[in-house]
């Protein structure tokens, strides 16, 4: 495999790690972003003495219940530090390890004491380079100057489809140059080591800018027939081509075996890499010393452990409150959470003033301000997902947040997915959620988003009405590290609802009103973020006709999921069939708690350019259609 | 603003177009890829003497109705060419008009005759130059060597957020040059007539790249107090603003009031714009005469009429034929079509070998084989649907298709949804589209993206079973030239089906097999793509047991729901409430067709990486499920 010499040096020469703790928070980090070469990596951390690979699992590569998935998977394997495989996100992964580090050394190193040093490398190939979201990433790292980012790019020639003159000829070195990195060629990445090994040195030299190290490599290396072909590419040898490969190479050994003097030369990563930690916990005992505070906030971050009483920051409102949209209760709420959480940051994609996402309190974080907690992330979602990716995966009480318009999760959702899977803990704060953002007009309003996100495994979808349930929504998405969070929030103001709290938000699904009894409403009338104040009006108009009426606020259906039977009876009981849901965003799923006898108000079209209220009325989202449907069911 | 004398200059000296019939063919193609500046376009627009943007309308600008919305749309405006605003969409969609051209062109023009020959202009700005997309499709613009696709880089140096400092620093210029660009620096964009001027020509003179000018100008320029600044690019100046910068720049007139003498300037644009018409038809007919299949090809590809019989291409298959992948099946009816087809062209995101979309009897097309219809898009998904909808807006009879794995739909939404919103009939291949495609693992298998698309307004998600549901999803898909179609096909082997037909797949969902009478049967079995096979297995275990069974396959809900009530009754009656309904993917949404009191059989967590077969068992996707689910509800 082309890309072995720099893997093996990697592991074996450069790296700091310690495989008995793979999470020891001042190693090096490694991505294989080019997510194929993932048995090289298994092959490797098995060497290095991780128990997470043992001669067994290599064995069962690919297989039910194996630890050594067919793409790398942080959740499933022990040393790897992110999902990769989806082309371009381990790059991106990688500028965020590497944001990750630079923010915390500026944060916590002293002059005597430099407690947060460490590199992250990254291997990719012509397939990551293609993707959008590595030159989104790519132009950030320059941006920024992440010195200690150091990316190998396997210039093999080769991607699935052939040869890479047929789709890709462009001056990849001088586009990075462009992008404000330090570039370097080693011509003979096959064999090359020593050249290799002074890339590296050069590479660490260069302390103001990320250095991409372009190593030409021929893919399949040391197999007589196959190599430099597209068919080692995702394909096994197969017996005959091993047996070739084997002896031209002179490898006399049986497959799986590790001869003696190789294990024994790797044996030493074991107690080294105890030491380091050893070294290093003696010399954190002295920073805690002499920066009590400090230390307290670096070991939040490191643990994930949050300051007791942190939620108490978190916002309270009252029917009196002032009416306020969403989007801006959000922003009290972000300043809030950054005041208590010390591994609190985030930003925005070009959209800060819109989304309202600045910490007023912290400045940017700029190459030359890496202390400071505002992400500029430019316009740039993919590349801005993937990057959080790579904070939050950094230390556990690192909480990145990130935000867009809505709409523009369909930008990023790549990376969004990769939160959900590989358990990674990232805000996304989407506003301008529905048509009720008015004129930008239908490109700009999402209408499939929630039922999108719904749908997803592993990712909350809130859709918060008021000030409380925005302060509900944030207490879930801090306290669920190993889930993301989206918030959809409004560009419009909106009440403060009576009823509505931070308990009921987090149960997912809950009553704000109700005026029977018995459990037995006439109609259930169901709202999710702006519309429930439309459905708290209906309610009103109902009840003046005599009629008992319950609303119920379904913030975050995921939640709800959770609840006992006997929650979910008490709040939709079976028997009360007549139920009317409104959202201005598809129907589609709504089905599942209205049921076959009730009824979904949305918006199953695209939208329209407009003032919001003109748009609303034109699409039938208003409390008189919710009157109209409550009758027409009960 | 600081864009307009590339507009200005655009509009009224060099593009060649016919505002009375704004899509004549042979047309310039012009993308405002920068959404903003919106209003723009459409006062030229309405000076040029397009129809479209009359006084009246611009006075509507983003309001309920209007011919001009808030972002430029190709459905809205005619004159306007493709639907821009989400940032990156232009400049790609530009790329996908010149394609178009460049591959007409090489396949049509005769050394006698140049009947296809214009350029595409595209105005970008930072916003765009930050999007991945935008450096996928210029990669491929470059590769592909587009001398006729000119675009100019409205280098205003602010963004949404302030200063592009904060974000934006690397050197665009030189990334352009990278990517296989003629690049231009226009230093004094905001009066520099005839700098823009002298740039255009040199673009013009460079035949083998595409070009970019970079024109530094001033936002808002004229504006005393708001010019370069981020508060003119969303908002308006605001009366007091407008006031000054009228008086500023010297402009004594009315709101929306054209002077005659720019009136009497502009005129001349409807009897040129008609002459040039006349004059290509004269071409055109001469060229008929004497290259009648070229013409008459050229003729469906204008037009959008497919050849007469075009539909008897579509293979069909009986129980016999031998079991093959969707995906394969798939590609022998990518290549029966684009025999009969003349716009019929397309490929994969290098990905070709496994999503089967290699048309046999075809080349690549390159730079220097542009009249192949086999396109190479590499490892750029977002690009690749982007370029896509600029094909397919080209000219009515161009079919476009493009591939990748149906997961990776996730990287390229946003084009997508743009395809479903601008009325772009693009035809996605989407295979690997389950748990099915086995060993690669979570990373790679699709669960809620079924259920995403059925949200999504306007675009038709296909779940083929079969050779015959497959052949019938192309045939709806070629017709529907105003509404994108998603084939989600297996890798797996799959048996063809008795009861599957074309005719059935075009109406979304159908009856596959019942042993009852009286449309009464015990329990209704629902299945899609792969699992179908699954349900009729299930359905003969049931029936050996007594009980009456109908199998139905749901291929395409969005069709389905287009059938009327009584079709929808014959096919799943309302009196029989016992159904269950299979999918190796979300159950999101399937309670809308089982019921309060079906159950839905899906996947509603991440997969797993491991042999298919091995997957299915463990995750309950078996007929042994269906039969005890089936025995539960009925």
């Amino acid at each position: 495999m082309g890309c072995a010499p720099m893997g093996h040096i990697l592991y074996d020469e450069v790296m700091k790690y310690n495989p008995k703790n793979p999470y020891w928070f001042n190693r090096d980090r490694f991505v294989l972003s080019a997510g194929h070469g993932c048995m090289l990596q298994y092959a490797l951390l098995h060497l290095a003495g991780y128990d997470s690979v043992q001669e067994d699992d290599l064995k069962s590569f690919r297989q039910w219940g194996s630890k050594i998935p067919g793409h790398p998977e942080n959740f499933e394997t022990p040393g790897v530090e992110v999902t990769t495989g989806p082309l371009g996100q381990g790059i991106a992964n990688a500028v965020g390890l590497a944001v990750a580090e630079k923010h915390l050394a500026a944060r916590f190193n002293k002059p005597d004491a430099e407690i947060v040093d460490h590199y992250t490398y990254v291997i990719l190939g012509d397939g990551c380079q293609m993707e959008g979201i590595s030159n989104e990433a790519c132009s950030l790292a320059g941006h920024w100057g992440l010195g200690k980012l150091i990316a190998f790019y396997d210039d093999n020639h080769i991607s699935i489809d052939g040869d890479t003159e047929i789709a890709f000829t462009e001056d990849v070195s001088a586009r990075f140059e462009a992008l404000g990195w330090h570039v370097i060629w080693v011509k003979n990445g096959n064999t090359g080591y020593d050249e290799i090994r002074a890339a590296i040195k050069e590479a660490k030299s260069v302390k103001d800018k990320p250095t991409m190290i372009k190593v030409t490599t021929t893919i399949g290396f040391g197999s007589p027939n196959k190599a430099n072909s597209y068919s080692v590419h995702g394909s096994a040898l197969g017996a005959k081509e091993v047996e070739a490969t084997r002896n031209n190479l002179g490898w006399p050994y049986e497959p799986f075996h590790v001869p003696e003097d190789v294990k024994s030369h790797w044996s030493r990563h074991t107690p080294e890499g105890a030491a380091l930690e050893t070294e290093w916990n003696a010399k954190f005992a002295e920073y805690e010393k002499k920066y009590a505070e400090e230390a307290a906030d670096l070991k939040s971050i490191i643990t994930g452990e949050l300051p007791a009483g942190w939620e108490k920051a978190l916002p309270t409102y009252t029917p009196e409150s002032p009416a306020d949209a969403t989007r801006n209760l959000s922003q009290q709420n972000l300043n809030a959470l950054a005041k208590v959480v010390p591994g609190f940051l985030g930003g925005s994609a070009d959209l800060a003033s819109s989304n309202m996402t600045l910490l007023k309190m912290f400045g940017d974080f700029q190459k030359n301000t890496p202390e400071e907690r505002n992400l500029r992330f430019g316009v740039r979602e993919h590349g801005m997902g993937a990057i959080c990716n790579g904070i939050a995966l950094h230390s556990l009480g690192l909480i990145p947040y990130c935000a867009t318009f809505f709409v523009f999760t369909d930008y990023m959702r790549g990376a969004m997915r990769i939160s959900a899977l590989s358990e990674a803990g990232v805000i996304y704060v989407m506003t301008h959620d529905s048509i009720g953002l008015g004129e930008d007009g239908p490109t700009h309003q999402p209408i499939e988003h929630l039922a999108s996100f719904r749908a997803m495994p592993n990712i909350l979808m809130f859709r918060p009405a008021d000030g409380n349930e925005t302060a509900g929504a944030y207490k879930v998405a801090v306290l669920k590290r190993k889930t993301p969070s989206i918030l959809a929030l409004s560009r419009q103001k909106l009440p403060q609802l009576a009823g509505t709290s931070i308990e009921g938000a987090a149960k997912g699904g809950y009553i704000v009103s109700d005026n029977s009894s018995g459990n037995k409403p006439d109609v259930i009338l169901i709202g999710t973020g702006s519309e429930l104040e439309i459905a708290v009006k209906a309610a009103e108009e109902l009840k003046k006709e005599g009629k008992t009426v319950r609303v119920v606020s379904f913030v975050c259906w995921e939640l709800y999921d959770e609840q006992s039977a006997e929650y979910k009876e008490s709040v939709l009981p079976s028997s009360v069939t007549a139920r009317v849901s409104i959202e201005a965003g598809s129907t589609f799923g709504w089905q599942k708690f209205v049921g076959d006898k009730g009824k979904a108000i949305g918006v199953d079209g695209f939208g329209a350019s407009a003032p919001a209220d003109k748009i609303y009325k034109e699409f039938g989202i208003t409390a008189e259609a919710v009157v109209a449907a409550a009758k027409q069911v009960s």
